[in-house]
């Protein structure tokens, strides 16, 4: 809210001095501008007619510069304008064509001509997910032999992306799991019950299902840990199970919100610390879905970049995936500005990720 | 996503039976309502006329109940009522005043014993969406001959899920687009430049991007018509092609935050209203994707149920899909209590729904 | 945020009359419960033992109930028991079990006629925040003796709130505070450089300023104890300093996110789980300013009804404060049906809350 | 998610030519570091010891860099060293004291040394409102007879802000209201049954509430225009009572949501832009609260200054205020960049800043 300071224009230098008339063309039509017109900004901005710099009256964006019948300028909306009135023209705003968009002090520092733009927000659900860049990522990282970590929050469970992560831990897109003891209890229930905190896969509460988490960590306590629950056949499917079948590391780190908790949790906050460090140093990349705490836990321990293609210190491909653009910024926020924001649900991103990866690693 | 089971009414019991007539009083001027009107709802509504129960034709809330000279019992909009036309009168819903609005079946039931639940949030980004039902209820519709409206806000657009609105438009799944100026505004200037507001589908800002939207209305406008662009081949591809191409009603709705506008846009917000009620009262199922606004007014017009499928009153499937679940809460708080709810990016349900459709349609 | 009608339990009618003798099994090993047992929920639950109706002492959800030697109930965390220890078993919750979960008058009641309404989202930012009575009841919680429990989230330390829950804690309106590292750590920096993760309080960075937080931990670390950096006037304002010279009980829980520790911080969960529930036992009501984690680990712990005032079961007032809906709602999703939610911002929130609770207690 | 081109760095050049050695301190006791330790961030950071430029193992932030007995250095959380390991010195990032992190490539073009901050995101819940210095532009703004420009969505008036404009209009804060329909349709339902929508100012729902707003609408409907039913009294508080009584100009645009429409409203959308830019010409600040439609639409005619005080341009004070900050972001993203967010609920905001105005216009 600090008054951004305002420097007035110096018309002996660039880029006003030396700057040509501005042009002025008819309107074809009635509320139809001629090809090329001039497309208003909201910064001050300065015509050259007759030699001298004037700045149209009502200023707006999304209009254009009339010039009326006296020689004064206004900026209008181009359906109020009658055929054969007259309109400025061109697109530049750096004077080359006589009209200067000025935004020094408006716009922040280090800034060029031609900066008025929509849509320049990082993280938003209005900008487009390239899932095609995102497939070649991966694949490209699989290629290279990179070290991708993992990270999911429960969501990713409930929302039944679960089959979409197995797929990927499957298949060798998956290097280390970083999550919650909620992650792995939500698993396990759907593994031996079907359901998740009671709510089975199509979104129904489920009589008594408000014991069920209780009951699935129960049964892998009696068996001492979640490997002897694979093992034993107790967890047939899901996320734990590709996890141990497949021998990818993960570290379930506990929290206050735990039941439990499950064995192999690692109750001690700084015990969890050291064991996520200890894969977060060997990170290519990292893919941080649904989970603001161990989002950010591991973002702290992540560099910005890796040193292990060739040497040189290579960003280190960071996306972060959550429902709103909040759990992103704070995650940059807290020094993780490198972060790639895709903001959607988790069980779609996962779903639309798979679907371009293997259409791209079939390719 | 479950239908709801729908009890038809038992005219022997309460609150039907002994109820008295309805009573009907006449505007005392032009759009001026007699004081103690009905005011109407979005559920099943009986009328007491000439000893019969009545349902009155064109259901919605937020209307009145005029008796026309020939008897019949049309819900309308007060605003379009003259001095002296007849509508129903009382507060009561109960049938005391010989009205009944029915809601059994489509306001779910009460408590009983082992209600203690996690997950009972009806709307949350945590709840599984169900894409197989969602798409098999779409093959049905499509089967019954059913009359999909879909709403589209401008993130549809933006977030590269154009492509697969119109593989839907193509494809059947669409008898009626209900949209602002926005949304064909930025679907047409992807049509001819290839960017939405000055950025690329993979989000990367042009330069003087900004005036691309202001020359792609422009470029219509000179044609006349977003039909004659098509025919000219200006549009070749996208939301508003698919539309011209296949005869598929449309209305754009305008606001006050609209450029240009785009010729055949309402820009008289009651004009509009009354287009797009001539196309709900036909429908047989609503998509509302990313847009509070029309989003809201549709739902407003929508009742909560249809009668196309055999005369009884069947409940409208009646989608809502938004980013957040604020929209649709914000919808169900405006009355449209039957919406269910899908938390999620409007591209990734745009392309995870179509993947689904066509998987089912294929089976 | 009215208080439900609590209807005492008629122990003469179904489903407690004629129910049989509750059933107890014992653990097979430390730890590892018997299959069958009985998990807890957060609502008034009776329990038939030697023909009485026992309530089981320290009531929460996701617990069992253990049978003491002397015949005493008490609820608790399975990893608490030892091999050969008795819990209650079975599922039912309605009595045939000889267990019944009594949720009347605390899960609100069935549908009925004129049930079409607008605004009936329970939680919404568009409903009106009543601080009026939030007020009453906190002062009215004071005047009692209450318990009231607070829990913080670092948000409320950033924006400026600071100072108003100081002035909470000074005035008797805070009998305990569950929070983590980080609201300490933010509220210790501010108190010792005036920034909060290097961001003055007025919003604005400070060069150097993201190492300030690291600064700040490693002096009161030199001290060896929150208390003595109090002591040694390293820290003269602020939350920890209302804290600790006003003898309010506070439990530091750690996690995955935290620097340092802080002296003091509850590094292992559990033990950070066990040093909260001394202190959640003893509440009469709660307040959960924007935290998810905390204020579901807490809510997790209370029960829904407290019988501290007379004996009979009467609601816990349960205040849920955040930004967005989808953290009240979740806390409702893990069971904490009782939350009464308000969506705002907590800088504002304590602000207007102070100001309604200083003019109530004036008054 | 395009990978940023990572400049290697140029030991030739500064930063790091002619950087002296870094230096190094023991660690006074275990876990506790020396007084102006080097405090790391996720950027590549390279130490000059030796006269070489090394760049420390296990890069991450918020850790500190400590040299072990072969001279390898290695970048650690301080709880894991012991009293006497030295670890680096120094705050300065530039090369100044033998460090230099590496930005370049990084943090996109144009950044200096010292870069790396935390809470840089602009739009943020958690970054704190300075209400006294909203409060003393609001004040600033009446002394120099300014024109202050407030635009409101419906939820001010459901969520009882709606006394708290009406102050802001009394008291010469508000020169124009730029609103919709919905927002007078609320208020004038508030001041006539004392209810919105049907729910109370408590927030509760009121039997057959749901029509009270049409029978507001028709009851000004039938005295011809609002200022008529405040001149009957019919209306006797509120905003549009305060509008009217202090003659303050507003408009009410019409949309497709509108029921009624209220005598006054624009239903015409173009007509609606054009009542509304001849107020916004001549605004010198603009206050956006809860309206995404209104806001965006009067953020698009606003100019980014103005020039009513004496002659230069000066940047136009505008703030927008919404629960989340994808609403003003969104603003942002449609060009009106100069928006300074605030992110809380309406009627907190209202109700803050009209407490911070009282007070500093009685300072």
């Amino acid at each position: 809210m600090t008054k951004p300071a305002f420097f007035a224009p110096d018309f002996a230098r660039a880029p006003f001095a030396g700057a040509p008339e501005a042009t002025f063309a008819p309107l074809p039509a009635d509320g139809v501008l001629p090809e090329g017109f001039f497309s208003t900004s909201n910064l001050p901005t300065y015509v050259r007619v007759g030699g001298r710099w004037l700045t149209p009256d009502r200023p707006r964006m999304d209009c254009v510069i009339v010039k009326r019948p006296d020689g004064g300028l206004e900026t209008i909306e181009p359906r109020r304008l009658a055929r054969g009135e007259l309109v400025a023209m061109g697109e530049a705003e750096d004077g080359t064509g006589g009209i200067v968009v000025y935004g020094e002090g408006f716009l922040g520092g280090g800034h060029s001509a031609n900066e008025f733009r929509f849509m320049s927000t990082e993280v938003s659900r209005e900008r487009p997910v390239n899932y095609e860049e995102l497939a070649a990522r991966l694949n490209e990282e699989k290629a290279q032999g990179g070290y991708l970590i993992w990270v999911a929050g429960p969501a990713l469970v409930h929302s039944r992306a679960r089959g979409d992560f197995e797929w990927f831990i499957r298949n060798g897109y998956v290097q280390a799991v970083l999550a919650g003891n909620a992650v792995a209890v939500h698993d396990i229930e759907a593994a031996i019950f079907g359901t998740t905190l009671g709510m089975t896969n199509t979104g129904q509460p489920t009589d008594g299902g408000h014991g069920l988490h209780m009951r699935a960590i129960n049964q892998v306590r009696a068996l001492g840990s979640i490997e002897n629950a694979v093992k034993a056949g107790l967890i047939k499917s899901g996320i734990m199970h590709a996890l141990v079948t497949n021998k990818v590391p993960y570290v379930l780190a506990g929290s206050i919100r735990d039941d439990g908790p499950l064995p192999g949790v690692y109750s001690n906050s700084l015990e969890a610390q050291d064991a996520m460090r200890e894969l977060t140093v060997l990170a290519t990349g990292a893919i941080l879905v649904a989970s603001a705490l161990h989002a950010i836990a591991v973002g702290n321990m992540l560099p910005a970049y890796h040193t292990n293609y060739g040497g040189a210190p290579t960003p280190l491909m960071t996306i972060c995936v959550d429902q709103t653009e909040f759990v992103v910024n704070k995650l940059k926020d807290r020094g993780t500005h490198q972060a790639y924001g895709v903001v959607t649900n988790a069980q779609d991103f996962m779903h639309v990720l798979r679907f371009y990866v293997e259409r791209s690693s079939n390719a």
